[in-house]
Formats: C-alpha cells, structure tokens, sequence
C-alpha cells in the first residue's frame, strides 16, 4: 500500500523533472546531457516524498505538490553533482553510476550543478509547476533559497569541508548536520505542507519538529551506512568518510549508540505527528524507512 | 551629472549587497568571507545600474529597484567566480586581485559561487528588499532564473566552452554571447522595468531591444578590450581570449570593423529608447558608455 504511494509519487517527481530538463535548443545539448545524466538516475527521491507526504498531511492533493517536489529534487541533485568534484569530495561514483565529473567533465560538471539550482527557482517560480498562488508560491520560494543558501544547505558544505581532521564534539557535528542536510529535508517538509494551501502556525510548527528529527536521524543512518554497507548496495564508494577523515556518528558514539540515537530520532519524529490523523501514514512510513533503509 | 547619478546608483547597490552578505554565525565566518571577497570588489556594476536606469525610464524611484540591481550582481558575481575556476577559464586575476579560488581555495570558491546564486534568489523573493507586490516580485524571480539558468547564461558558458579552438561564424557567435551576457543584461532592464510598477507591453518590447543591443555590443567590446588594453587596466589577464583560443568579435571581423559594429550596436540601442523621453537619459549614457570604456 505504502509502497504503491510511494512509487506512485516517484513517478510524478519523474515525470516533472524529466518536463523541467527538455532541452530548448542543439546549441544546448551537452548541458542537458550533463543535468539529465545526474537527476535522471533513479535517485530515492527522499526529499520529493517528504514533499508529497506533507502535502498529503494536509489533505492536499498530489498534482499540488509536483512543482515543489521537482524543485527540491533538482537542488539535492546539484548538490551533489558539486560534491562529488575533485576539489570538493573527489568522488567518482554515486548511485553506482560514475559522477558526472567523470562522465562528463569537470568544467560541464559545474556548469551542470550551477544550471540545475537557476532550474529549481524557475520551476518553483512558474504557475505551470507549481500552481498556487503568487503570494504562497514567494513563499515557498524564499523557503527553498533560504534553505539551500549559504545559511542552509551550502553553509553545511562550508562547515563539513573546514572540519575534515577535526575532532568535532556532538554538538558541533549537528550543527554541520542542520545546514548540510537538514535545512533542505526541513525546507521539503515545509514547501510539501505550504502546496496542500491549508498549513496553519500549528500544523508547521509540528511538522518542523517532525523534520527537524527525521533530518538528523537521516544523516546519523548515512554515516551508519557508511561504515556498514558494501559499495554494491551503497552506489558510492563505502567507506568514504572515514577515507575523507570525516567526523561521524559512529566515530563520535560508537555503532551502537548511534544506532540507539538513530532510533530514539525516528521515534521524536513519529510523536511529533500526534496532532495529524491517518494522513499522516506517509511521513510515518518515511521515518521509519529513513532508519531502516540498506542505501 | 550623469557620473553623480551613476554614483549614487552604484552607493545604494553596494549598501543593499553589504546588507545582505551579513555573516550570520562564527561557523559560516569564512564563506561569508570568500562570498564578500567575490562581491565587495569594486565592480562596476554596470547590471546594477541598466536595473536602476531601466526602472528610471519608466518613472521609478531608485529604491523600488534595490533588491533586483542586487540580485542581478549576486547573480553576475557568481558567474564569474565558477567562470575563473582552474576547470572552466583557470583565471588567475579579476578586478586587479587574486580570483576568489586563489585568495581561498577552490572548494570554498566553489562554494561562495553556490551560495551567491541561491542568495540572488532570497533577495529576490525578499519583500524587506524588493517591495513590489507578490505577483510582480514571482514573475522577477522568474525573469531572473531563466536568465541564469541553463537556457540562458549557464547554457551561454557551456557553448563557450564547447567553442574554445572551433571556428564559429557570426551567426554562431552572437548565438553564444546572447546566451552568455546577453541574457543577463537583458533580465536586468526587464527586472528594473518591472520594479517601477508601470511597465507595459509596449514599453517592455523597446526595452528589450535596447538591451538585445546594449548586450551584444558590450561583449563586442569586452573582445575588443582583450587585445587593446593592458592587463592593469583591465584588472584581468590582457590577451586571456586569445591566449584561450577563443572565437572573437575582432578575430572573425577584423580590429576596425568590430569597432564599427560596436558603434551600430551602440546606435540601435539608443533608436529603440526613442519611445522614452528625457528619464531614459541614464539608459542612452550606458549605452554610450559601453563602447567607450576602457575596461
């Protein structure tokens, strides 16, 4: 059932990324091939499904959330195409596929990531992606730069590259954590409840604690994976951030208790669900998936 | 007169753009610093003020046009932090200082890059920087990220890039450098046509071929500079076009005959203004001033 709701929004997210990325004119086909080659890889689509399932909290409908499901999609994708880049996290796997450095080049590679970001705005921008009105979609616009600006998600980056070699304490590693990959899930959860049109104070409120939670135990579950998973399962390169001398979880806790701190975060999101009814079913399901996913 | 106006127009973008690079915490310390290293220069500000003089002409007021002629900068600043990466034009001076990945490095330029375009975007949507209502700010946004985006200048970057040591034809050319500069001046007198709150149809399509104009002739004589002037005078490494192999105006023309398209370009610009009356004075000096500066 959940499964079918899910792949029934991947679906959607497809098939609006794959409208957003027709490309306009020959002159332009090599840029096209670079953003298509890193959206259109079969990606989870985690942050499009929070979108979805808060929209859905709301009692708003799918065809509501599309635009802004896209547009989140787009600037996790251009994240990590400028991730992976040989000044950057030197990768050249992801989603078992060569990073687009390496399948294309590192020049395209940028021009790629930078290309993919304009793209979100637009798409949020455009009453053909994102139907609702001016006032909201503004919103929903300032949301999104706010949370993938320099005092979000590339301020995270900033933080993560500064503390390679650092001994971080837990406190600094969820700050680094906040920006890096919580301010765009927190921004995805907001834009998904902001598109069903009816969020009140109340419900945002609730919904950022939710987000706030599945964020972190997002991440603390990346750096589990890391250490546990193989590079087949993975689609990068296992091991990358004790490679990268990174500060984890599981390097600041210990397995164990990382795993025990994963859970008790799921667990923080699903409580601050309480005020939803059944519609909420989907954010639960992602809590949880967010914990027990192998990848 | 003129050059008090320009002054004036350049003080209020440079306070808007310093107001809205605030640090804000100790962590983001040093990508606030690279990101203001790459704006706080000393530009010209020549996008600023076609946004200013563009907003004028239709009986603006100056603070009406703020938040666009800083986004537009936000917009240009970035470009030309990724553009002088050691993967794209491996620059090693702009504006007569270290390029932003010299002064720092190259993760954190890429990084400032990153964060000045979402940042562009947050202004934009911003009512405390641009006031104008929600549907006129959207349709700004809009306006903006198409212009920046893959189908404009990105997309005018990576045919640039795709040229370099390829003979073009004119045609071939200004095809790129429409994409290239020419889409982002061109969003720029549209963003500030807009910010007025009186732009029609009709005033709209004069502007646009104004700026079709101004934008190509700027480039003509970007091209023309590479060769003429000294590279203290340029603030960029003299010669850096054909020491890239790139196609240029002079090279496929001849010196004296890009200098004669200059000058029609130039001429073109000022006809399409003739609809306006004396507040499109700033306009018809910044056209004039694009071929007569000398960097």
């Amino acid at each position: 059932m959940i499964l079918t709701y899910q792949k029934q929004c991947q679906a959607r997210v497809n098939a609006t990324l794959e409208s957003a990325l027709q490309t306009p004119s020959e002159a332009l086909h090599r840029l096209y091939q670079a953003m298509r080659y890193s959206v259109l890889n079969g990606g989870k689509r985690v942050r499009p499904l929070l979108v979805y399932a808060a929209c859905e909290t709301l009692q708003g409908m799918p065809e509501q959330a599309d635009g802004a499901a896209c547009a989140v999609e787009l600037i996790h994708a251009y994240s990590l195409v400028h991730d992976d880049l040989p000044a950057m996290d030197d990768d050249d796997l992801r989603r078992g596929q060569p990073t687009t450095h390496k399948a294309f080049d590192e020049a395209s590679a940028i021009l790629a990531g930078d290309g993919l970001q304009a793209l979100a705005f637009e798409v949020l921008a455009d009453a053909r992606f994102t139907p609702q009105h001016a006032e909201l979609r503004l919103q929903m616009v300032r949301i999104l730069a706010h949370a993938a600006g320099p005092a979000g998600m590339v301020g995270g980056q900033a933080i993560d590259l500064a503390a390679v070699g650092q001994p971080l304490t837990q406190h600094e590693l969820e700050t680094m954590d906040r920006h890096k990959t919580g301010a765009l899930i927190e921004a995805s959860v907001q834009l998904g409840a902001l598109a069903s049109g009816h969020a009140d104070e109340v419900s945002l409120q609730a919904l950022r604690a939710y987000a706030r939670a599945v964020g972190l135990a997002f991440q603390v579950q990346d750096d589990i994976l890391d250490i546990e998973s193989d590079t087949a399962t993975l689609g990068k390169r296992q091991g990358a951030d004790v490679a990268h001398d990174k500060p984890t979880y599981p390097a600041l806790l210990g397995l164990d208790a990382a795993k025990a701190y994963a859970r008790t975060l799921c667990d923080q999101a699903i409580d601050a669900l309480h005020p939803f009814s059944d519609c909420a079913e989907p954010l639960r399901e992602l809590a949880l998936y967010t914990i027990e996913r192998r990848h």
